[in-house]
């Protein structure tokens, strides 16, 4: 699909997800969300809680250091543990350090005062940003996420991550929304694959896809044109169910 | 978690989970098996279909190529579309070319006899397999997976995955699988966070976790003990549970 939207990349952070504990969903969630919106979602990432692996992933994610997208969204180990260590790990990416945000500890002290409670050293590690970076809003849990160079880190805990994304995608600029159709059709992927690749060929500019599935009744194929012109992409449906008699 | 298990790394290549379109679950699904099996999961990826992205993901994460991890799986893109070009990009990867592999055809043509339908050019599009490489066994719908260096190529298709998965791992040299206890805690992460602390400083042979969820209740935590002796995790989770007066 030809597209000059900005190009982005997902690095979940997270032993959970490797271990197979969790089932990811944060980067399926932000994938809709960037496709509805105007973002080309090129490549998710999915690491350890490792300091010297997570700054690799950015480096090489964040075009903002010479990594290969323009916009780089983090999911996880943001928060109070041992094992939360994403914030030192971005701040060494970017060649800065970590410290407390007074913007961020004005938000948990506030938010302790509401719940009676002490803004005890744990829960001021949820402050700890790294110089330079500005702050995301959590309205779900208070613990802001930040951004700092096209690097945008948000917590892995799926309500806190959606809370997050909905607060940060409309403060950027994104490009055209992806228009897509799809077709499901009753046959194998091969019996298809001949009549797509035709009207692939025909429609360069638009992405032409194919995808088996199986069910109770056998296996199908949905098809699916995606593009940034919904009269193109309306065009190469016609065309397609045309070559299939549908 | 200290382990001399062999790592592996999950490669995705897909358009559909970029789009937003597909949530991806293989991926998932190996990671439970390669856990009970003595792999250390320690990156997945997900790419779209495209030749370039392919090659140098696999270049980077196959050990055989001198990428990070010693084993490397790969879901989706083998099929006979347009779209399907992981067999020549796993090809390049690791210096070698595409042809009809001879088992292959013949499983092909086997199957479309049984079914009485013609092997078309498009279905034999599936036995194109890199020079060198092994077959891995589809059970669900003919067509073979692959194995070249250390790079194992199955379907995208989730029953086809599955199956080959089950043909494939049982044939890989694991080590000792990984054992874990959890238990939950209705406190917030901060609130425990210096107890997991003080227990992990005392078992840096294993794995501690705080995954923090929230529900109809408010706030708890999922506390993780994980490594490959179960002894050493039992005794960390009695400590750990010790510590919190549960």
């Amino acid at each position: 699909m030809q597209s000059d939207n900005p190009t982005a990349a997902i690095l979940v952070i997270g032993d959970e997800i490797l271990s197979g504990r969790t089932r990811e969903g944060n980067a399926h969630h932000l994938a809709q969300v960037l496709s509805a919106t105007g973002f080309d979602l090129r490549e998710i990432r999915v690491v350890a809680d490792d300091h010297d692996r997570i700054v690799a992933a950015i480096r090489a994610l964040d075009g903002s250091l010479g990594g290969d997208y323009d916009l780089l969204f983090t999911s996880g180990g943001i928060g109070p543990t041992h094992d939360d260590i994403t914030a030192d790990a971005v701040a060494a990416a970017h060649g800065t350090t970590v410290e407390i945000h007074p913007q961020a500890r004005a938000i948990l002290q506030a938010r302790c005062d509401r719940m009676g409670t002490e803004l005890t050293e744990n829960r001021l590690r949820m402050a700890r940003i790294p110089v330079g970076a500005t702050l995301i809003d959590n309205a779900v849990s208070g613990a802001p996420g930040f951004s700092i160079g096209n690097t945008h880190v948000m917590a892995g805990v799926p309500e806190v991550f959606r809370g997050m994304v909905d607060w940060l995608i409309p403060r950027l600029s994104g490009g055209r929304p992806v228009q897509s159709q799809s077709v499901e059709v009753r046959r194998g992927e091969s019996d298809v694959a001949e009549d797509l690749r035709a009207v692939a060929d025909g429609f360069p500019d638009l992405s032409l896809g194919s995808y088996p599935f199986q069910d109770q009744s056998g296996w199908g194929t949905n098809l699916v044109v995606r593009g940034l012109d919904a009269d193109r992409v309306a065009q190469a449906m016609a065309a397609l169910k045309d070559r299939l008699g549908l």
